[in-house]
C-alpha cells in the first residue's frame, strides 16, 4: 500500500514537477473500478521537455533520467487527481516508449529510470509489470514517453 | 454516459464505416467485467487502407483525417458488438500510432483526429486517457493505427 | 475457460520454455481484480534471444516463430504465476512489436504466430484482442516483444 508515501517523498527530499498545461480533448486521469489509467507523459525538466534520441545525441544515462522525470510527472499528475499520493494503493503496469535509433538494444536500461522512482516511493507497492520498446518517434521531439496505471 | 450517442449520430449526419473481414485468430471486442477491449484498428475510407507515412508523402492533415477514420471504425466495431452505441458509457483510453518519419514530433495533432470526434460524437463520456506514439512500420502501410478500450 | 489447458499441452507435445533470470525493479505479472497484468517478453529459443529485423536479416516466417516463442514464455511466466494453466480463464489482449524495417506492412502475419499459439492451446478462450505495431527498436535486439493480459 502507498499510505506513506507523502511522508516518503518528503523524506526522500524529492519534489513533484508542475504539470503543463492541458491540450486536446484528452484528459490526464481516468478511473474505472480500483483502476486509473493514465495518459502517457513526456519528459520534462522545470517545465522544459528533455528532447533528443537515444544512440544519437543523448546517452542511456540521459535516458534513465529522462524516464525518471516522467515517473516524477505521472506522481504529480496522480497527487493532482487522487489530492494525495497516499491514495496510491499500488502501481500496476508502465509502458516506456524510448525515442531511439533503429536497433538500439538498451531501452529496458532507459525505462529503469522509472521502474527505480516508483520503487523508491512507493516500496514492494510500486513494482509492476513492464514493456520497454525503442521508437522512432516521440511527441515535440521527447526523449521518453510513460504510460502508467495505478490501483487506487 | 452514451445514453444519446445513436441520435448524436444521426444529427451529426456521420455514418459509420462497413467492417472489414475479420482476419486471424483475434477477435475485434471482448468484455471483462465493464470495460471493453478492442483491437487496434487501421486506417481506412470507403473500404480502402488510407496508407502512408506523415513527413514523407503524407501530411500531418491527412494523418487527423486517418485518425478521425480510426475512430470512426471503433465505433463501428461497438457498434456491431454491443448492438447499439447507446450502450457505451465512457471512452476510457486511446493509443494511437502514427506512421511517421523518424524524429516526426506532431503525433498528438495527427491522434486528435480519435480524440476530436470521440469528443464529437459522445461529449463529455468521450474524454479519454491516451498515448500518441510515432513508429516506423503499420500493418498494411496504414498512416495510423488506433486501439481503445471503452466502459459499457 | 483454459480449464483442460494443462492437459492440452501434453497432447500437443508443448514443452514450455525455461523463464530467464528477472532483472530490474518491475514484475512479471501483476493480479488486480479477476484481472492479471503481464510484462512484456522478448523472443527466446532455448535460453538464447532471438535477435534481428525483419525485413532486413529476418523473415516473416522468422518473426511468425519468434512472436509464437514469445506467447510459450508468457504460458511459462502465468504457469509459474498462477500454479497450473488450467487457472487461465482466457486470454484477453496481445499487444505484439515486431522488430521491424521502416514501412515493413505485415506485422499482423508475424504476430499471428503469438495468437495462433495462444488459440492451439487454450481453444475459443485464448481468442483476443490485439494490436500488431512495428517499431524500430527492441530490448536486446530481439526480433519480437509480446505483452499480454489474461483473465484468471
Amino acid at each position: 500500500m502507498g499510505t506513506g508515501t507523502e511522508a516518503r517523498l518528503l523524506e526522500l527530499g524529492i519534489q513533484l514537477p508542475v504539470l503543463p498545461a492541458a491540450g486536446g480533448n484528452f484528459i490526464p486521469a481516468k478511473t474505472v473500478g480500483h483502476i486509473v489509467y493514465l495518459s502517457g507523459v513526456i519528459s520534462m525538466d522545470n517545465g522544459k521537455i528533455i528532447t533528443g534520441t537515444v544512440g544519437a545525441d543523448r546517452t542511456v544515462q540521459d535516458g534513465y533520467a529522462a524516464a525518471r522525470a516522467c515517473a516524477l510527472m505521472q506522481l504529480a499528475v496522480l497527487k493532482k487527481y487522487l489530492g494525495s499520493l497516499d491514495a496510491v494503493r499500488s502501481v500496476i503496469g508502465v509502458n516506456g516508449y524510448v525515442n531511439a535509433v533503429a536497433g538500439f538494444q538498451d531501452s529496458p536500461k532507459v525505462i529503469n529510470g522509472a521502474s527505480d522512482l516508483l520503487v523508491e516511493v512507493l516500496g514492494d507497492a510500486g513494482r509492476h509489470v513492464r514493456a520497454a520498446i525503442g521508437v522512432s518517434a516521440l511527441p515535440l521531439n521527447a526523449l521518453v514517453e510513460v504510460q502508467m496505471t495505478v490501483e487506487a
